[in-house]
């Protein structure tokens, strides 16, 4: 299959959809991004690279980040799960109700309050976001990965309803460093800006059942696998269940636009187009998934 | 594979699962089922039949009918998802809340509600029960397939949940026909008995993309991958991130402790075993999908 | 003080208010009703009875029967209680939310699902709106105080929702009769059409500590106070409090359009006009009531 | 009546009721207290005390001071009211649910959302805490009430439930000052320690419609009512329809084991013994109450 071409021909399809839907706009850094941007790239497991558009554009990671802090959490072992559920949550990816009903441990880890107990978690072992930047910048082979300055200090200064969150769960003895720290470290995870290319690369570990570049693992077949269970499960906040149907792949958004799917065994996936649906799912990014799944028959189904 | 071999297996490595959990006690009928069974059945896309242990014992379909009922109504068009949502609901199955909080249409076709509507949907075409029995028996060749009577009386008589969901949602104008009969129908899909081996061939059509028994399509490939995305997301109750997690399978279950599984391309796999667990997903069948892809690989992640 | 004087000063002093709000509308009978009726009637415990406006035309009693019925049922002992409780719901008047997570057990008798246990407890002792029109006629003195028919076939018409919770509560077990046996008595009560003149009367025994016009008792004097305060604490839907704080009375409403309010010791207030404001409540009537409160300084508080 | 006499004999009848539920024990300060405390005090409008049992003996008013702070804010006029409801919230006073879904309103300024806005809203004017203490100094003549440092302290170690609520609320804009400012001086509120006779001297203005010690209005008559109304509905958490059928006086309590009653026209109560029901309500503090108003007669009902 040629993906080159395929890519090309993905990006027109979903040409109408580009610019659609509402840029974020929580925070200003990110609601000056240009809505009609559009890039989309494929990793396959053997090293080889394609993209359309501006695959090569930094953006920035948002939730997306996510993904990477579970699998990093995991590889110290599995203790994070006593903290954290695998369910779907049914409701949006900020809500406080579920805590409150289930006693402080968030239903998943991509969910904000599941996140910011991944981050406390790994932050038993140095900085979470210092771990992330590292592993990150190994993957995809470029060592200029960066926090993003400018969206770090907008998110800090717009994190009340994480700051909750994190107290929420402290009242419930479920934050082991201080909520401060653990925000900081949260917020620089999300404001990591790194282009559709950097992306598929540094998430093929997961196409390849756990294997890094360097061909070392992080996590064995059976842990990586399960990660994609959970992306398929609540990786695109409440609207997973429409994402499985529609693409068929584990997949995991952010509210900068992007989402990363994996196709197991094969490749990984990155788009990129700014602009969001009511559920902060990249509207022309669901679109271009749909299509690739349509076009090439490799839903997991 | 030696699937046969793999199955005895299995049986093996659960036996201390078997008998573990409660059976469902909400009617008499189901309650008198010995807790100590325990069957499994593997139908392949080229037509073999392996099994182990009760696997040609009857039981009672209960929720596993709702993955049949969906496909039978799609069958007929996707008007039905102007009705019932494809999202997790992230509550128990017979849960009021969620239908509240979202003006009568239910999250999903796999918990009661939504099935309700299906039932509903599919009553248009004709009695919705019989459609179901004239589908099972023409796909697993058993003309004696029926309604357990004894089962279907029980459940009538302890149906006033239901009943409560439906005429919620007849308030909010989601019902076609009147509650009554789309009860009778409801309660008569649940009634119905079949054996491991049954149900692994019937559901075989969702292995197939598409494809019936008699090589005649039900659903063109792209619904048949979308009824497994629905599973893979809905179809274990308020455990299915934890179903994904730990069997990575497409499957639905019911409290009759029955649950049927899809390997797409592959196989059709059905468990029994009556034991339940709090979320109301048997016990050993859970474990022993878990070894059953363990052991194979099949994961679809 | 010269209360005919006052009640026709108030009905100038709120007629800005007379007309607005939306007339109830979810069944045909009530919507025809013309919004820009008024009336007010006090009936004093000295038996003197004064009004204003439209006091003298009936209107559809609707959920101001559930005062009677709970005096009624309360008459045969405390047993009630057991099966509904007596806090401020904090959820419309409707809502089954509550009732999933309290065990079927509903928040208070002034919400619906608790106004059905009332008439479920008070059908121990015979038909339960056949004893409330009975009640009623006794109190107002008028032979002809009836049951619309038209009102109780629409409202048995559209009753599908009152049916959910009436099943849903049987399906904990707190129904005693069939459910459509009670959903008759309850609708039957609410179609009971009365004056702001007879309810007014009617109402007195509940100034008048428990005596009756008859000068026997309904209730001793410390159970009808404390009806006056679930009135207080639950009486006006969702806005009890907002209620408390204008008008600092004991009141119940109706959606058709009326309130009756109690002044211990002194007298039992009925204003009508058919505006509702968003939660089910009068808007000229709270308002009439506000003034009149003001205007004698005759609040509780 | 002889008040004195009649608080004597309360004493005794809630005899079995003393020492009964269990201490509050969310800080180690107030689970030290010993449980089998009791005091109860009255003051008239008339400007006479009278008490029994350890009716001078300090205890903490917690939420008790919510009142007071309430009548302060409002002092300054009625913009407070923008930014809190008055209805009551049929949860715990700590829940987060109910401010999600209404935009970060509270629903009342007796649950500790409400209260945090309250102290924000009366911060504009100074510290809230010194002016809470000012008023309570001036009311009930005792220049030496003061903060307890010790349960400020252990209140402030245990806020994060609070910070919570607090950082909750910004996130909705609905927070002038810091979220730490605010903080420390709604746990210095808290953390004040008073007698049943100074509590009830101090709440005396609300027996007198809003006049002070001095003669001088805090409030003017309808205003003061209103308070009332507030603290009838909402007082005593999620028990506040109970407390209502039970007591039939407005009521605040803290969980402190403290319960302040007002009856208008007459005298304020305060009863003390810190044994808590489920709701964290006293436990013979409520017996005390349902005691003084059968034996009075003075429920507003």
């Amino acid at each position: 299959m040629d993906l080159a071409a395929l890519l090309d021909r993905i990006a027109g399809d979903v040409s109408a959809d580009i610019g659609r839907g509402a840029v974020a706009d929580y925070i200003p850094a990110l609601a000056r991004v240009a809505p009609r941007r559009f890039g989309m790239a494929v990793a396959e497991v053997d090293g080889s690279l394609h993209g359309t558009g501006d695959w090569e554009q930094p953006f920035s990671l948002q939730s997306m980040s996510k993904v990477f802090t579970l699998a990093l959490a995991l590889s110290h072992g599995e203790g994070v799960w006593a903290r954290v559920g695998r369910e779907p949550s049914g409701n949006p990816f900020n809500s406080l109700v579920q805590l409150e009903n289930e006693d402080g441990i968030p239903r998943n880890p991509f969910i904000n309050a599941g996140a910011l107990v991944v981050t406390d978690e790994l932050a038993r072992h140095g900085d979470a976001a210092d771990a992330l930047l590292g592993f990150l910048r190994a993957e995809c082979g470029r060592a200029d990965i960066h926090v993003d300055p400018e969206v770090a200090a907008s998110e800090a200064a717009h994190a009340d309803r994480n700051r909750a969150l994190a107290y929420f769960m402290a009242s419930y003895g479920n934050m082991r460093h201080p909520v401060p720290s653990v925000l900081d470290q949260y917020v620089r995870q999300c404001s990591i800006a790194m282009s559709c290319a950097d992306v598929a690369r540094s998430a093929l570990f997961l196409a390849r059942h756990g294997v890094r570049d360097d061909g070392t693992r992080l996590l064995d077949s059976s842990a990586a696998k399960r990660i994609n269970a959970v992306m398929l499960t609540c990786g695109t906040y409440d609207a997973a269940g429409e994402f499985a149907y529609r693409v068929g792949l584990p997949g995991k958004s952010g509210v900068g636009g992007g989402i990363v799917a994996i196709v197991p065994g094969r490749c990984a996936v990155c788009v990129w187009s700014p602009g969001l649906d009511a559920r902060g799912n990249s509207v022309a990014g669901v679109s271009a998934l749909d299509r690739f799944t349509t076009l090439t028959g490799w839903s997991v189904f």
